[in-house]
Parts: structure tokens; sequence; C-alpha cells
């Protein structure tokens, strides 16, 4: 079979060694006999190995000792709801950051749940920039402050952390986390989905700093309650421990891939030689500013609807899956999130260019 | 290595076959050359498995045409909150039937979404019996009424479906789902996580009648709003695509072993067999009344504290696995869900011969 490098937004492409390690124990975890989805949340070894998992998570980030990590369900959007109920408190609305889908969406449940203010900050003309960081000045009237690090249809990334004074910052980074370092301690919190850089669909994490727990309003559901679930190890219901296991597997393999300095450059590497290629292209092109130009999803298009379908059909049957453009957008999308190789990033390049050989 | 038989209350046993066909196409499903778990919940071919999953299903169960089925997040507990915000509507209250930890553990967490009422419907003398089903007299009261037809703790299951008249009953059906054939339109919903019977933790199952859908409260998170994942195929987020998978190869490997009929006679014959051997036994006893024991889970116990836990120990050490009662309970219990095969059943009924043979 040809060898296959998956593009895919989302659900994404997993480290192949984490894959192999968990077939090779599907049935016979830890000796144990039993598969590691067939075991209690709460016998020993489980519970090993959530704090085991958390454990590294926290060396990853570096995560200050005044931080918690949870471990939920529900998605990032899941979260879009709990935020709110756990979140609001005295000042009674939040701001939201709008840089494109994922944001707004995080602000529209939100809008459910409490007041809020939404301000736009991604210039569209001449390319997509974000056009505002600093809040300082009106973040005191927000109970926190919210925003996405990278919007995964449009392909901006945001590097710079927003200035919002004492206002908690929190940050979705379901398709960036774990790809680059980051100082947790600006943030009040952040979380995201697994199912781009962490693990299989089905799980989130929230790290979240401690004094933000405990506020959350009576009917918030205990499964989303950062305080039920902090004092329950985020135990209070059955977590999704094959996804918990799947994601402590990534975690180990990034920390013996030299941790998230090793795993920044790599990133940094990956997207460059392909906004490279783009940039001294005449045929394909990227409509992100150069200082939003997200290291996780590169959106090129070659300005043809119909060139771009045949692309992404020539591309597939070549084995390099799931390049279609979000549906809102169009064009082409590679997500090359941490589990990407480099060789998928060359084969993509080489194709590009006997496609535009073909028909330019 | 012992054959290991696995009597976790859960997450619990999957069907062998299942795991094993999961280990093999772990990094290739389909031939697509990459894992299920990688791919778009929106692309052709997960959304052919998630329409198939769901046919299945209905099959197995006989789903009348107006109930729909939805595939969530955020397990029984997170549905404890989902439906009071979901259902209740003009009367502003719901009945909640209590016969254990269950159950009482839903009317908690309704009561922070509305009022409830709560009714005992559990004798503990001398035996543990449902002692009342019939609220026909007053269950237009309320919204819906609320019961969990096996409780995992204590062992007792409601075989009868309580006569609520015309008003919708709700069940909690996440340690007895698919262990026995029911009629469907009996019920206004039925919900169960998935780590009983259906696959592992972290997919919760609802079949709801369609007219009950529609009338939620606007603070619903959209992810539990049924009318927002009914119109969204459950697919408002990523689902948990792995677990869905999973819960798929269960559907068909039920089906493939005679459907629910056939399920039912083998959960009668696994159970029957234990519970012949504890109705005969001097050494060991349960405390259920007959009407009332579980098919799922079989509790029991020498009625001494030190003993109980030398039988737990050396039990393990044979390779029978979990056998440890619920802390709030004490004593043995063996889940016996529709994975576990009768060669456990057997091989405990042997293991508790030799065991009282040496300190009866």
């Amino acid at each position: 079979m040809t060898e296959v490098y998956n593009f895919s937004a989302g659900p994404a492409m997993m480290p192949k060694k984490v894959l192999e390690q968990a077939q090779n124990e599907l049935l016979n975890w830890l000796n144990q006999g039993t598969s590691v989805m067939e075991v209690s949340h709460r016998g020993k070894l489980f519970m090993e190995l959530a704090a085991q998992s958390e454990a590294d998570l926290s060396k990853l980030y570096n995560v200050p000792e005044n931080y918690r990590i949870l471990f939920l369900q529900g998605g990032a959007r899941g979260q879009f709801a709990a935020i709110p109920m756990n979140l609001i408190g005295k000042k009674g609305k939040a701001l939201y950051l709008n840089s494109g889908h994922w944001s707004a969406s995080a602000a529209k449940e939100a809008r459910n749940f409490t007041e809020i203010d939404e301000i736009n900050i991604l210039d569209t003309e001449p390319a997509l920039k974000v056009n505002r960081l600093d809040f300082s000045d009106i973040a005191q009237q927000y109970d926190y402050v919210h925003y996405c690090t990278n919007e995964t249809i449009s392909g901006v990334e945001i590097f710079e952390i927003p200035n919002v004074g004492s206002t908690p910052l929190v940050a979705d980074m379901s398709s960036d986390i774990l790809s680059r370092g980051i100082d947790i301690s600006k943030f009040g919190m952040i979380y995201a989905g697994a199912q781009k850089n962490l693990g299989p669909a089905g799980i989130t994490i929230v790290i979240i700093r401690d004094d933000l727990i405990g506020n959350a309003r009576k009917d918030t559901p205990s499964i989303w309650n950062y305080a039920v679930q902090r004092d329950a190890d985020s135990m209070i219901n059955t977590p999704p421990t094959f996804a918990w296991y799947l994601c402590s597997l990534v975690f180990k393999h990034l920390l013996a891939e030299g941790g998230l300095t090793a795993v920044e450059k790599r990133n940094l590497a990956k997207a460059g030689l392909l906004y490279d290629y783009l940039d001294n292209s005449k045929f394909y092109y990227n409509v992100v500013a150069k200082e939003n130009r997200s290291l996780m999803n590169v959106t090129f298009t070659t300005g043809n609807d119909e060139l771009n379908a045949k692309f992404v059909a020539e591309a597939t049957a070549c084995g390099l899956h799931a390049l279609k453009g979000h549906k809102v957008l169009g064009g082409m999308r590679a997500s090359i999130y941490n589990a990407m190789p480099i060789e998928g990033i060359e084969a993509l390049i080489k194709f590009m260019q006997e496609f535009e050989s073909r028909h330019a």
C-alpha cells in the first residue's frame, strides 16, 4: 500500500508509535489479561496512569504549582458552556475576542449563560491579520477574557498573548495545544479537545488556576463543575478511560522526543517548509499575514474552485488524505499537527509541484 | 497466562471478538491506511459507520419510527443534568423513583435544575425489594418520571415497567441496556453510559420520542440540547469517534449472535447458574428478593469482612478479577454483563466451592 499522509483537521493523525503500542497491548494491558478499556477507573493501575499522565502533562508545560489539570468530557464545545457557568462572578460579564469561526462559536454559546461583549480582532484585508491584543484598558470590567489561539478553518494562529491586565485570560487551545511552549502563568485557564494534538476525540483537558475554581453557579452540571472534578480527581463520573490512556501515551511520546522545545522546533521547520514553498509559488497562495500564519493548519488555494477540487481528488489518490479546505472557506488545508512527520510535508510539496506542472 | 475473567462493574469486559477486530484494524481501518480514530467524523466513511450503527441499534431494540437515537458525551451523569434541562416544561417538576445509589444520584443532580419529588421504592427488609411501580394516580402532575432499571451497587434490577399513565417515563439503563428485550414505546426516553454493555467509557446513548425534543431551556449546553443534536446527527461537536466505532462493532456482534432474544436467554442462564448456587449455599448469601435480582450484577457475601477480603484476594490470584463489592456495601459483586461468557460463571462457582471447602 502507498504510504498515507493524513492531513485531517481533526480527528487528526496520531503518532504512529503510540498507535502501535495501543495495538500491541489492546487485549492485554500491563499483563492484566484485559484491555485498559475494561478496567475500573478506580483501580490501582488506572489511578496510577491518571496520576502519571497529569505529571507528564505538567512537566511538558512546566505547569505552576497553583494550577490544576482536569480531564473532562464534552469537547471544547462543552467548555464553551462550562466556562461561563464556572467563571462568571461579580462582574457578571465576559469579553470574547473574535478571530474567526471557533472564537465566535465560543461567544455564541456563552451568550446562553451570561452577558458578553465581543470584539472583532481580525482584519481580512489585505491579509488575515490579528489587529489588536492589548485590552488592558477595558479588561477589568470583565470576569474573564476569552480567545482562541488557533483558528483551524482559516489557519490563523495568535502567538502573542493578549494583555488583559489582571483579569483571567481563558484560551481555547484545542488545535495548538502542546505544539509549542507557552507560559501557563499568563493564563487563568486553557482548555482543549483532544482530537488534534492530544489523543482521540472524546476527552477534554482543562488547566486552570486554583483561585478560579469554586465559584460555579448552582445549576452547573457536576461533570463540568471544576471544584467537583478537582475534588474527585476528574472522576466524579466514569472518565473516558481509553482516550485518557492514549493521551497518556502521547505525553510520554512527546517527553521522549525532547519535550515542547523539540516539538516547537519541528513544527516551525514543517510549517516553514510549506509556507516558503507557497510564498515562492505563482500557482498557489495563502492569505494569512506572516505573523499569524498557523503552524498547525496551512490553508492555500489555486484561486480556481474546479482546480482545487481536482487537486484534492488527485492528492487523495496519491495517499495525501483530507486536504479539502473547510466548506466555509473552500480551497485546501493541510493540517500538520505534531504527529505529521516532515516527510508528509515533503510529499505534499512534491505533489504540489507535479500538480502545478500539469495544470499551470 | 491464566485465562482471566473480568467481573468489573464498569468500565467492564468487552466482547473478545470486538477487541480483536479493533486490534487488527487499529492502524488501518477499511484499508484507508489510517486509524478510525484519525479520520474526520464528517467524512463519508465515518458518516456511514454512524448511520449503520444507528440502524443496527434500532434493529436490536426494534425502535419505533417516532424515536430518535443520539450518541452523546458526558456519561449518564451528564444526562442527569441534561434531562431536566430538556424535559422540564409546563408542569415545572419531575418525579424521581429511588431504588438505590444511582437513581438517588440522578435525583440529586436534577434538583440543581428543577423542582422534583422523590419517592423511595425499595424495601430493605427482609430483602431488597421494589415495593411499588404504579404511579398512574400521581404521574400527571409531573413533566416526566425518572427511574433506574438496574442498581449496580446492590444488584437490584427492575424488570416490570412502572405505570405512569401518559406521562413520559425516563429510564437510566446504563447497566442493563441491550441485556434483554424491552418495549421502547413504553418509554419517553432511555439513556445509558456505554461502559457496561455498549462499548468503552466516553459515549452515551439516548433514545427519545420525537415529541419530547425541542423544549429545552435556553441555557442548555448545545452538546446536550436534544433538538440541536438531532438536527446535527449527533455531531454538533466532534463526537467520540473511536468509542462510537466500538459501539458499532458491539451492535453488529449482538446481531450476529442472535439479537436480544438470544442475549437475554444467555443472561438468564448465566445469572440463574450463580443465583442457584448462592441459594443452595450455606456459606454465601445474597440479600435481593428473587423478583429484583439483577441479571447484570450479582452481589454476595460470606457475612464476614475478613473472609470477604480473603475471597477477593484469592480470586484475583486465580484470574477472577474485580470481584470486590462497592465500598458502600462491602462483600462481593460479580458483574456479568453481556460480554461475560458462561465459562466465567462456571469458573467463579468452581472457585467459590474451593474457597468454601478451605474456609467453611
